[in-house]
């Protein structure tokens, strides 16, 4: 593909916007290094970053951050500097990957739970989400005796204010935006040559870092219990497509592919 | 039965006080006058009151107000006079009877609903009870779509502080106190005679009246939502029981007994 057909890809996936890099280097190694021993060299990092268009000086200043915040360890061979994930940071990673990459969702029943108005609860205590101070839709069955538990399906009938309070407006404006921009993106790659391995690679972190920012502020619930307006099946349909369409390159052909 | 036997009785139903005589004085239209055309004579109404204490000045006050609330009318037949329910005072007592009267909970199903908090609701607008603001147990599904129902059974857990929401605690000692009254009562009636006409629905008059200020005190719900040191159901058990071994007279033989 031509720079100038990718650079059009990016701006369209990133908004025109550079995208925060810490953020985007916790989907990077996500993405390309969550295997055990799996190591990002300096090199491929700078050549990910420019087609992105993040500045070098930024990228250092992210990754001296990741390795502070301990999700980084640095290696260093001669001149040659090298990333990899630390054990809390494959952990982090691989609790967020079933809901990033699941081609459908991961939580299969929601409960509704009501707990004694007149105790405040742990609100943090469980999954799922609180539609108000007692009131909890969840994916798991409580085992408290003082919460009332009601098992909810498809077929449950649910009001439309208590759908709205499974995920925020933003976070439905952001899905229904980026179902857009996928139906786009899926118009412009079918139109456009093959894509470059560094280019697939950078095009994969880009669809997974969105998707992430958006799958990842929703509770872990089954499709049924979010608004009817809520496009996060679809998006996560169009990812499943893209992703396969676009497999991982493997690191040490990526690897490869850079020194060539 | 004799005099002080059968005001033993009284003193053990009203607890020793003269129950407030308006209120006294619905049970008794609705027991023994319910039905279209049934008139209760002065002379009835004076025997009746004699039995359980109340004195005639109050007896004239209550008459006087029942009539200027609409739910009596009195006709006058030369020097002596009678009182019917209006057609209002008589829909109001047969919309109390199946519950006063039932020999089980007069509620098939409860359902759990919740409402959109950000959205006050009328209260008052169904059957059932409110938990809080937002959250109601009532027998009948809402067809409202802003609601959100699910049916309990006999099998759903439900929590203390949910089943404590059904009936105040005031109501609970009252079913309790009323359930020890009434095995007191049957083993004193097992012991003593027999009992005179006028006895026997005088009798039933005070039973009728307290288990109407209890049970009409509570939701109409399936027993299983209210809490477990809840003795109605053992109340209404017990009423069914005496109710049956002392049946109502008719309202023409016990006129005539006191004529006699």
């Amino acid at each position: 593909m031509s720079s100038a057909s990718f650079s059009a890809i990016v701006t369209q996936l990133t908004d025109g916007q550079t995208p925060p890099v810490w953020s985007l280097l916790v989907t990077v190694f996500g993405e390309l290094a969550q295997e055990d021993g799996a190591q990002i060299s300096g090199q491929m990092l700078r050549h990910i970053s420019e087609l992105i268009g993040i500045k070098p000086e930024a990228m250092r200043v992210a990754l001296h951050r990741l390795r502070k915040d301990g999700w980084t360890q640095n290696q260093r061979t001669g001149r040659t500097s090298s990333y990899s994930l630390t054990d809390w940071g494959r952990a982090q990673s691989a609790a967020a990957s079933p809901r990033i990459y699941a081609p459908c969702a991961t939580a299969g029943s929601a409960w509704l739970v009501l707990c004694d108005p007149a105790r405040p609860t742990q609100q943090d205590e469980t999954a799922g989400v609180w539609l108000n101070a007692n009131t909890q839709i969840t994916s798991q069955l409580p085992q408290h005796p003082d919460r009332f538990a009601t098992l909810l399906d498809a077929g449950t009938p649910l009001p439309d204010w208590m759908k709205a309070g499974v995920c925020s407006p933003q976070t439905r404006e952001a899905a229904a935006a980026f179902h857009k921009t996928l139906t786009a993106l899926q118009d412009r790659l079918s139109r456009h040559g093959t894509l470059a391995p560094l280019e697939q690679a950078t095009l994969r972190i880009l669809l997974v870092h969105t998707w992430r920012r958006i799958i990842l502020k929703t509770p872990d619930l089954p499709d049924f219990v979010f608004p009817d307006n809520w496009r996060g099946p679809a998006c996560r349909a169009q990812m499943v497509a893209l992703l396969a369409l676009f497999p991982k390159p493997d690191l040490a052909a990526l690897a490869h592919s850079i020194d060539a």
